[in-house]
């Protein structure tokens, strides 16, 4: 794996021993985060970004790093998470490759990389990781959490595991629980990595016998899931790849302009993701379930939350791995809990990835709902 | 592969030389099928079903073989498809393995199997195929050609090629054309046998290096889109596998009831469909497109259909693969080609799969329609 991390990022050193929600524990273990604005004096203008599975912690280009983020349009000055206005932090979540400790890590107790024997994994440790960051920034409570897939999981364990960490909340494309149809999804990228030979049992090397082609599969079947059957018969309909896109030696080779694109996806993926923190990282979101040791429904378990004034819930109703019925669910719950909410079920064509695309009905709904924050962060701001 | 041939399938040679679409032709080919019924003397009552792409002939038990069939509930003595009246034909497609000639068969010309030597298949071939047997039983128009999934492609290349050669049309889960997603889908159900090592260019051995990987793959990623997230949910939630369907001992091994569904599926299938088979037809699906060399759409295409007096369209709201407006599109086609059509988008819960579980919903549906066109048969014997 090409491990690139862009120079903007920073490191927060996780309490040593970080102790893990499924047993074991972390050493010297670290956090990657960007940031963007100034912290106001009162700390009060904290936003705290947390991403999907496979972004770095550079949701947008930076005094440090200009490169376009993944998050370009929706972060940064006069935008709708507007840098002038708000402190914002993207953290690189736990067991990830792009910065925060992972399989790929070091492991400090045998000085080889952990691999297989990373502790096991749980959405509840990176909301953990994401809390003692917040702390130890001099933040005691965000204006608003912000979770998009994995990370919306992320953020509603962070809201339940530390009560009054936030005052406000965005979720987007999230869910309580994996249902399982992704779980099944989830599964085979799993198993298309785990029956690559050259997986080796997580020993692979980087510049030799590397899971190629359980990468390239398992990627592809995501690409698949995070767009939308729609989007696509408008984008590429039964259009064929040209000469230069076909390989016609080789049996069965794509011939359609479709089957190039998630070739061309898969190909930017292989080399750039660690398998084993894909395999981690995958396998933390089907085991995740906010109602995990409440007696109850996920509905009772969000009804439990606590120290939370408003909530915004984006869902796009092409979306089959976080289906809006999830949303849906989650806004009921948060209603539940006395929070503001407001929930929109948004018809973007794109799926699942529609919040990284779809600036259009994206951008004008959180930066409504940031407006109606200013003057809560300001009505702190005078009481203290 | 574990070959077998239910006792009641019935074999057809194809005339011989039998030329295939895109070029090439096959020698000596046959067509495996079972009857159901009594052909009258007028040959007035004769029902073809052209099944999805794995099914055997075997759709209902019979004398020859009183095994449930995989539409048990749909034909026989008075069922839906009541073959006390009707001289039901169901055909194993050209290019399977359960009978009928494909890459897993004899090439006279060799004295070996084909493997890739198979000239490209068609869902038109299967087609001509059809319609060969059907003349040389002696029938000179079908009362009715009922097609699900696969099949549905197949019997409107069939009315397409052979006009006149049904009076009739059911279309179950079918579609004009492959689109997007659905190519998709197929292309990396494909890429998963061809990465398997032990694929080795289609020259596999059954019983020693064998793409048992690839092939478990590829099944339950159909099987993940033959069905639906919303069945799965009521059906599986997040039960956990009991200790019996676990192991334990692999890493990122099946942990969910889910997961173990889908490799019972799996392994059912692995070992009981021929690997060159499933790319050669999964292709033909992808390449299907009714509208080929018509100047216009899918439903100008449809439009041209000539002969067809009623037909009845059936569809599921929740497939994924061979979603609803396709089924609509064809509808309006139909109508427009003068034809009587009834489309009947069902709420299944099952998705794709419905028409072959939901009786509840398919059986009224199709026996409906086949008792309006009980007449029509009879009118033609009178004119006869």
């Amino acid at each position: 794996m090409t491990e690139f991390i862009p120079p903007s990022t920073q490191y927060f050193h996780l309490p040593t021993p970080f102790p893990m929600k499924r047993g074991g524990e972390l050493l010297n273990a670290r956090l990657a985060y960007e940031t963007w604005g100034e912290l106001d004096t009162l700390g009060g203008n904290a936003i705290l970004i947390l991403p999907g599975m496979s972004p770095s912690a550079h949701a947008a280009s930076h005094p440090g790093d200009p490169s376009p983020g993944w998050w370009e349009w929706m972060l940064g000055p006069g935008k709708p998470i507007d840098t002038d206005r708000w402190f914002v932090i993207c953290v690189n979540p736990l067991g990830s490759c792009k910065g925060s400790t992972g399989p790929a890590s070091i492991d400090p107790a045998t000085g080889n990389r952990y691999r297989l024997d990373f502790p096991e994994l749980s959405i509840e440790d990176g909301a953990d990781a994401a809390a003692a960051l917040v702390r130890a920034l001099g933040i005691e409570r965000l204006a608003c959490v912000i979770g998009n897939s994995m990370g919306a999981m992320s953020a509603l364990a962070l809201l339940d595991r530390h009560p009054g960490i936030a005052c406000n909340h965005i979720n987007i494309c999230g869910a309580t629980r994996a249902l399982p149809f992704s779980i099944a999804i989830r599964s085979l990228q799993r198993e298309a990595i785990r029956n690559d030979p050259d997986w080796q049992q997580g020993q692979y090397d980087d510049d030799g016998r590397y899971p190629e082609n359980g990468m390239r599969m398992a990627r592809k079947l995501g690409v698949i899931t995070y767009r939308s059957a729609l989007e696509w018969d408008g984008r590429f309909g039964r259009v064929r790849l040209d000469g230069d896109g076909r390989d016609d030696d080789a049996p069965f080779a794509a011939e359609f302009e479709v089957e190039g694109y998630l070739e061309a996806h898969a190909r930017r993926f292989v080399h750039h993701y660690d398998p084993n923190s894909y395999l981690y990282l995958s396998r933390s979101m089907d085991w995740f379930d906010l109602a995990d040791g409440v007696n109850g429904s996920a509905t009772h378990a969000l009804s439990r939350l606590r120290g939370i004034e408003r909530a915004l819930v984006l869902g796009v109703k092409t979306d089959i791995l976080f289906p809006i019925q999830q949303q849906e669910e989650i806004a009921a719950g948060l209603r539940r809990a006395g929070i503001e909410t407001r929930f929109l079920p948004l018809p973007s064509p794109q799926g699942h990835d529609a919040f990284l695309v779809d600036a259009e009905r994206f951008a004008p709904a959180v930066s409504g709902f940031l407006r109606t924050l200013s003057s809560i962060a300001l009505s702190i701001e005078k009481v203290a």
